[in-house]
């Protein structure tokens, strides 16, 4: 790997860019690379880029570091570039579901059927799409050969987005899809044991294949649920793979959701907070509510706050705080590993359903499945069992219409197909509703382009 | 035509009974022909069979007549079968709807997005696609080369369903894709020069070829919307064709909607009696509000009255009633004339998506296209232009998907299903109204079958 040049766009996240710089070092023949922090906030970026360096020179890796604010700087002679950038920031995010709440739409207009999650935007977002295109675009004249490895959210709408709309090499990443290992292990299964598929779209999983020892594991998940779930109790509001809404949600299509895709059931886990505490565990309701997502803006501004404190504060010890012999559980580097320097491994990627991978969904649209990476490129698995009916009609089908329909607002611009994708929104009483929340987002002060973009065409 | 014999199944129905025998009197060839009308209902039974016999004595046919209350019966030794029975009739569409409205989903809970026709129940409707699939099966056995001719609501739902789960030749019945002529004499357009196609699914079609003398006839909808929309009244509640609703439909969607697709669309138009007033106009508010379906009950009921009348009446002449000259505009029998006698006729029919017709459609899915009919068999027409990106991700996707949904609902059994349906219903506000509003349907006196099939599984 000697040589490559990595961009992270959006590296101000401190937490998330030493994850990819420890597994940089730690990774045999990444030396020599060189990596490129890139944010627009540059105390941020200060912070992260004297972190990363510190952190590297502890660990003895040769890596050189350079950050910058200019987007188009950080890519020039990539050969990978990581977007995890979140346009406007939670600021940005927190406005526009205000603007929600004040018409009548709790959590705010993004939060749809099977797309719950509250930093995955894909109707008031428009900021963020026209910035994945920009990153793919501007890839496309300076590092035309180079991989986009996307990972701000929304990824299923992004990665399918870029590929649409550009010739670059994209691919969606994500980790949900580890919530397979806890499954495991609250069986008492080891993993190594666990021969597993999933498939779907980003935050929309399902463990397809589950066998221990070679035979069908699922009965000793139904043993679990009559004997140990009434136990469960969350550690935190993200901590959902066991919970009564993925039971539940098992019960109803036959198979274990994974992930995110638990915080994407249907509106009856999400109808009030009520219900959320009844499916996703006291006291926070999942991380979709009111109380778990501050609870996650708490653990944001902790992490921020730690990450300033790390690289002021030298006496510290880096090599404690990230421990050198533990790779972080993120996709990327591994995945740049195996396509650079041949050391094969099996992911979980989003990528075209070019196959098609997954039968009946069509080929330009970006699924989530376990793929085999080596240097001669992505091999996707054969996925057996398939997803079955139910799933495929009840809950990927309509998951799949409502990228195409955000799509379809972001690509032609027209506030009547938000109108109306709003139309179809059980939070929604009137067309008027759906007219007044519409120009409440697009007249909030980030979104002048937005509203431009939104004008009613013809 | 000899010697072809046909099933008329529920031909209680007086007027369309009269209507295609009528039609069967007019075909040349069709001398020799026998009709056998079945119904449970002995008095119009009775009634039609009187009618019907005396109108082809009248018009000098040579046809037999043979009623019975018998399914079997009626459909032994038949060349086709038309299916137009309503299981229950009409007191158990209303029943259901009372049901519904008691726990507030007013119109009922088979009101729905994009099929909103208030008897085209697809989630309430055990009773009537149990006998789809009853008299599809009994011809498996009686008459298995026979044509099974779907009239009967659900088209949509029924003709997937049975060629799915039966081996019997079924095409779905409809005729409004008629409504092609009502827009072109709108804007005073010879029919004869209009060269158009519609595509999509039965009461989901859109007018996807619209040519005037080969010259693209939209420009003229667009002159006839600036300057005469305005002046538009409805003459009865189902005369929608060129209402509001359609005109902003066809604004959004870029093709004009044609025949029930304008009660199909979404709850825009549906919200309340107010919204239904402003765009199927005053004073019904369409077909499918309370006015208009009273409007319909009692026209249905003025009709049977009539029929009874005419009946028993054998002074009144029942050519100046139904002139000899007429065609009904039925698609039936010129279908079968065409099958049979070569005599080559243009249809739009709902047959299974073989090739596919509809590209991105599953092919074991019915789609209501043009098709051509001769000896041969029935030709599909190439769908030029195709139907573009939005009617197929924003309409009829989800139409589809709600098809798929209530065919699972009837196939497997299960209740959850039909709650997770309502569950992404705009009307349910707590999953607690989705159970109690499904347990009242299922404690229907005539539901009992289908509560014993809806228990919940495993």
């Amino acid at each position: 790997m000697s040589g490559i040049k990595l961009s992270i766009i959006g590296a101000g996240s401190a937490i998330f860019s030493l994850k990819l710089v420890g597994d940089l070092c730690k990774t045999k023949g990444s030396s020599g690379s060189s990596v490129s922090l890139m944010d627009i906030d540059e105390k941020r970026l200060n912070s992260v880029h004297l972190l990363a360096a510190r952190y590297a020179a502890a660990l003895g890796a040769n890596l050189k570091f350079e950050k910058t604010t200019d987007m188009k700087r950080s890519i020039e002679g990539a050969d990978f570039v990581i977007n995890t950038a979140l346009i406007g920031g939670h600021g940005q995010l927190d406005a526009s579901r205000k603007a929600g709440e004040m018409h009548g739409y709790a959590r705010g207009i993004d939060s749809q059927e099977f797309n719950m999650v509250s930093d995955y935007n894909t109707l008031s977002n428009y900021n963020q799409l026209k910035y994945f295109l920009e990153v793919a675009h501007n890839m496309e004249e300076i590092c035309p050969n180079a991989w986009l490895l996307q990972s701000a959210n929304p990824v299923f709408e992004g990665t399918t987005l870029i590929s649409r709309y550009s010739d670059i090499k994209v691919i969606g990443f994500c980790h949900g899809h580890y919530g397979v290992e806890i499954v495991a292990r609250s069986l008492g299964l080891d993993i190594k044991e666990v021969n597993w598929q999933v498939a779907g779209f980003n935050h929309n999983i399902w463990l397809t294949r589950f066998l221990y020892k070679d035979k069908d594991a699922y009965p000793l998940l139904d043993q679990w649920i009559e004997k140990e779930a009434m136990k469960w109790k969350p550690e935190d509001p993200f901590d959902d793979q066991m919970s009564p809404a993925a039971i539940d949600m098992y019960k109803f299509y036959g198979r274990m959701p994974i992930g995110d895709s638990i915080r994407n059931g249907s509106w009856k886990y999400h109808y009030h907070l009520e219900a959320k505490k009844k499916w996703y565990g006291e006291p926070w309701g999942g991380a979709d509510s009111d109380l778990g997502w501050a609870w996650y803006q708490n653990y944001l501004k902790a992490s921020t706050d730690k990450s300033f404190k790390l690289a002021l504060d030298k006496s510290i010890n880096l090599l404690q705080e990230f421990p050198p012999e533990v790779m972080s559980r993120e996709q990327h580097i591994p995945f740049i590993d195996a396509l650079i320097n041949g050391n094969q491994g099996r992911f979980v990627l989003n990528i075209p359903n070019k196959g098609p991978i997954i039968p009946s969904i069509p080929e330009d649209v970006a699924v989530e499945v376990p793929v085999i990476v080596d240097q001669e490129g992505i091999h996707p698995e054969e996925i057996n069992p398939p997803l079955p009916k139910r799933i495929m009609d009840m809950y990927l089908a309509p998951r799949r219409s409502r990228m195409e329909w955000a799509l379809e607002a972001f690509v032609y611009g027209d506030k009547r197909i938000l109108q109306e994708i709003l139309v179809r929104d059980p939070r929604t009483k009137s067309f008027e509703q759906a007219e007044a929340v519409i120009d409440e987002i697009l007249a909030l002060p980030f979104n002048k382009e937005m509203k431009k973009h939104y004008e009613i065409k013809k």
